[in-house]
């Protein structure tokens, strides 16, 4: 991808609203924090505007005390630049994006991206936004210091589950050396991203293995969390995230299912794939939704018998394959 | 490192034993695979020897199978090459390496290391013993196919946590690149090394956690594998890695602690660090030794008497500091 087109933008205009969707993880304000950082080298006037709030484990963030939320009225910048966003409804500014700039460029590497910009540079060829904004930077000969760098591997290492997934290159790879080199400590920001765990957690996580039950031949297993589990450890809702994983991961496993016990009499249910089974058809038998291999839904009644109706689905699916 | 002397070697000697240290990690296996294959490309007769059993999850690599124990009477080689092995008692030949071989080589990056070797090539700078061996290879111009491309990679993984932990550096992760490039697919390789678990496993790990302890303010965070729970879980030994990291993730700890109830009455004491405790120094205090960060002893006597023996010297060095 030409990055270079870019260079004419900073010719031509002065101001700049930088931006990404909400719910933003480590690529979305890693790349949004770097690019701001950049423009303001550049002397650029730069608003860094995400319309949620920051989640605790990014605030180690350079810069990262910056990023708020659009105030109608006051906002105002000749170009937004919309990162890591397939769509502009992600972003939730609740108007229409060119009632706030003249020009909207749109920076992404999702397959799916609607293409909603004046000027559009999508590839999902990237491994992340992040590295996007590192050749950007090259085309425009802004170096790199130390905050943007840790910025930038933060984009990375988020988006490629530190190099474990499919979307890692040897170009991410070689812009991780580069980052390391300008100073960042890879055990620093890896602890911030994906080690600091509440003592909470893992409490709850022993209370939630102990429910753990495996059957059909050991293609299915599934896990329980309970209300009474959240009070009595202390846990908070987003530490349960990734504990499905301790069930999709054992040998054999092909369906994993985890059931999160709502209020009213209600249960949240999340479904898990290894290979062959889609589980969004399940998902979406109950009202819910998602992809092949991770979908979920949310089911009324008492907690057996949702695990009743669910799991005689799945095992009839198990037997029979999908219609 | 200069690794051209090793040059000589291939030039005065034709047969050589590889071996690592017993309990391989992906680090032993994947630098003792990756040399063998090379040797023998070079034209030299390689036996690769590791006195124990390959754990089910490092079996996805190339030439595995050729991976055995010593057969005495019937092994011999002009070279032994010790990788990955601070001293000769882990490679538990249970005879003096000399009356197997003639010459002993010793390529570690433990700074631990008892430099045993008639020629020690020992740097504590390098991530992993793979990350040598993909320079002694260099320096051998020996090429990098595809199947030793994966054994490296393997190594280095293992090694740094998946690129998370301080031995993360730019060097292994061009290297890392570059075998991306040479055809490895790094989600496979970290599919088979991080996620692929037993439920066995799984079942320990619920007991293990029950028996977190967190004290000392929140900075020293230590768990306990008996026995008897290996038993009840019929669980392996080699599903007990990685374990320590619940407690080393807690928000606030430094020192993590894994106490592993062995046979005779010893115990095995897993130690890490987060970021200024020196746990190397903890365990050589204990006859053990490590890196500042990951050390790890063997100590006699009963499991409370142990742990209030390790405890007593932690809080010490917690309180107090390093003399």
């Amino acid at each position: 991808m030409d990055f270079s087109m870019f260079k004419n933008l900073l010719t031509k205009y002065d101001s700049f609203i930088i931006t990404s969707h909400v719910k933003p993880d480590g690529d979305a304000l890693g790349s949004v924090l770097a690019l701001t950082m950049a423009l303001k080298k550049y002397g650029k006037k730069v608003l860094p505007i995400i319309n949620d709030e920051v989640p605790k484990k990014y605030r180690f963030l350079p810069r990262c005390g910056d990023v708020r939320p659009f105030i109608p009225e006051v906002d105002k910048a000749e170009v937004m630049i919309c990162l890591d966003s397939g769509d502009p409804e992600r972003l939730e500014f609740k108007r229409d994006l060119r009632d706030i700039c003249q020009l909207v460029v749109n920076i992404d590497h999702h397959r799916t991206n609607s293409m909603y910009g004046d000027m559009n540079l999508v590839d999902d060829s990237y491994s992340s936004v992040g590295e996007m904004v590192y050749f950007l930077l090259k085309a425009l000969d802004i170096s790199i210091d130390y905050d943007i760098a840790v910025c930038l591997y933060t984009s990375i290492i988020t988006d490629t589950g530190s190099v474990k997934y499919s979307n890692t290159t040897p170009s991410c790879l070689r812009i991780l050396a580069e980052l390391v080199e300008l100073g960042v400590k890879p055990e620093v920001i890896s602890r911030e991203v994906f080690e600091k765990k509440s003592l909470e957690s893992v409490m709850l996580l022993k209370e939630v293995l102990g429910t753990l039950r495996v059957c059909e031949d050991g293609k299915l297993a599934y896990m329980t969390v309970t209300k009474n589990m959240m009070k009595t450890t202390g846990a908070k809702e987003e530490d349960i995230d990734g504990f499905i994983n301790y069930a999709r991961e054992i040998e054999g496993v092909e369906v994993a299912i985890i059931f999160k016990e709502q209020e009213n009499l209600k249960v949240k249910v999340g479904l898990r794939a290894n290979e062959w089974v889609d589980v969004s058809k399940i998902a979406e038998e109950f009202g819910g939704g998602g992809h092949a291999r991770a979908a979920g839904c949310t089911i009324e009644g008492p907690m057996h018998k949702v695990q009743e109706l669910v799991l005689a689905s799945i095992k009839k699916y198990l037997k029979e394959g999908f219609r």
